[in-house]
């Protein structure tokens, strides 16, 4: 999201709006931890999964982990409507609104979190705007973030976008169930992603047939309940 | 790309950067039109197959198009190492040394024309960042700009990423060799951009196995002629 025409002046813009941005996530950080909710934070290029990811964790872990979602897209309400099905509140934002932003700000969750009963929830997913480059730039406040990234990308794309695969504490691998129809290096999708981030917890799983899901699910509960375990 | 933290102050610097860079693509359009240069600028979300899509068409419109490539990535020169394959001057520009820009801008455009020798080209093609959102609000002083979407990404992105769709003049809808593994609704996705950009052309094909590549060549010579016939 850095833009500018030539030089320092646009770079001080820029290092100014993420300040305030800082601020506020500090803001919506503080909030979090006073209501004892833990916020995942998940970004990815458009169409990788997130939603079908998420309508498959939600079910798997609800009603035992009570949650909630905050779904940002430029436009539509496609994946709020989906994933209202799984019974969880769900707050639709469309940055449309805001000028079509390309990421989602941690002020715009705060006006998202208006009227949410944060008292009875353990989980808020933020499932971010498809893109793989600005969300990452911008802390909303979340304990945790999560890259979602489909085989079909193609296996070089944690070195080509390395700042999400740096910022992020886990990476789904989704989609392997294309896997057999996709000239695809596993092992050198895995190596990317840990020369970029060593250690980087990796998932590989298929939200549309749930293969690979349960390691996943597992990391997710253990995080939420070292968060607010005791509530 | 448009940042703010709330109101009009941060609206109005995107603005100005916006208005800034519009000044530099004007003056980049003057030199593409002096030397009769047809430049076509590529984008799509990560890993939609921009490269394998021009690798192809490089093999099939080279030498009676004489073609250059300027490849905007933030990190690696993956993907010009694969394009120089193909013969044609490739120009790797990597916005990490701009701080990680999301997209390429007009005067990055004009620093990587530096020693190119427009006189003997007729087309010129920008492959963008991997972005659905931020490379559409940046005029470079393109001729042409051609979206690229991978079946893999589901149907609905043209409605969720409408300016991307809007600014572009056509759509290469790609991967189709993958359509039979996949739950996907071929006529949704076309009535989709249909209604977006009506009567925007589209062209169905795989970059990997070539199927439905011709109509595509075809359609890019047109516009090329078009402009650079007499040269």
């Amino acid at each position: 999201m850095s833009n500018r025409k030539s030089g320092t002046q646009e770079i001080k813009v820029v290092r100014r709006v993420l300040d305030a941005n800082d601020i506020m996530a500090g803001q919506n950080r503080r909030l979090f931890k006073k209501r004892n909710v833990f916020v995942l934070n998940m970004m990815s290029s458009p169409g990788s999964g997130k939603t079908t990811t998420l309508e498959k964790t939600l079910t798997r872990i609800m009603p035992e982990i009570r949650s909630a979602v905050i779904v940002g897209d430029i436009c539509t309400t496609n994946d709020a409507d989906r994933l209202a099905c799984s019974g969880a509140p769900v707050v639709q934002i469309n940055t449309d609104e805001f000028g079509g932003d390309c990421h989602l700000a941690a002020h715009v969750i705060e006006k998202a979190l208006d009227g949410m009963d944060l008292d009875n929830l353990d989980l808020l997913i933020v499932e971010n705007i498809g893109n793989l480059v600005c969300p990452a730039e911008f802390d909303i406040g979340e304990d945790c973030r999560v890259v979602v990234l489909s085989v079909t990308e193609g296996e070089d794309k944690p070195a080509k976008y390395p700042l999400m695969f740096r910022e992020c504490d886990a990476a789904l691998l989704n989609k392997i169930d294309l896997l057999p129809y996709l000239d695809y290096d596993r092992r050198a999708a895995v190596n990317t992603i840990l020369q970029v981030h060593p250690g980087m917890p990796i998932f590989e799983l298929s939200a549309k047939t749930e293969e690979g899901f349960e390691p996943w699910i597992e990391w997710l509960k253990n995080k939420v309940k070292s968060k607010v375990g005791a509530k």
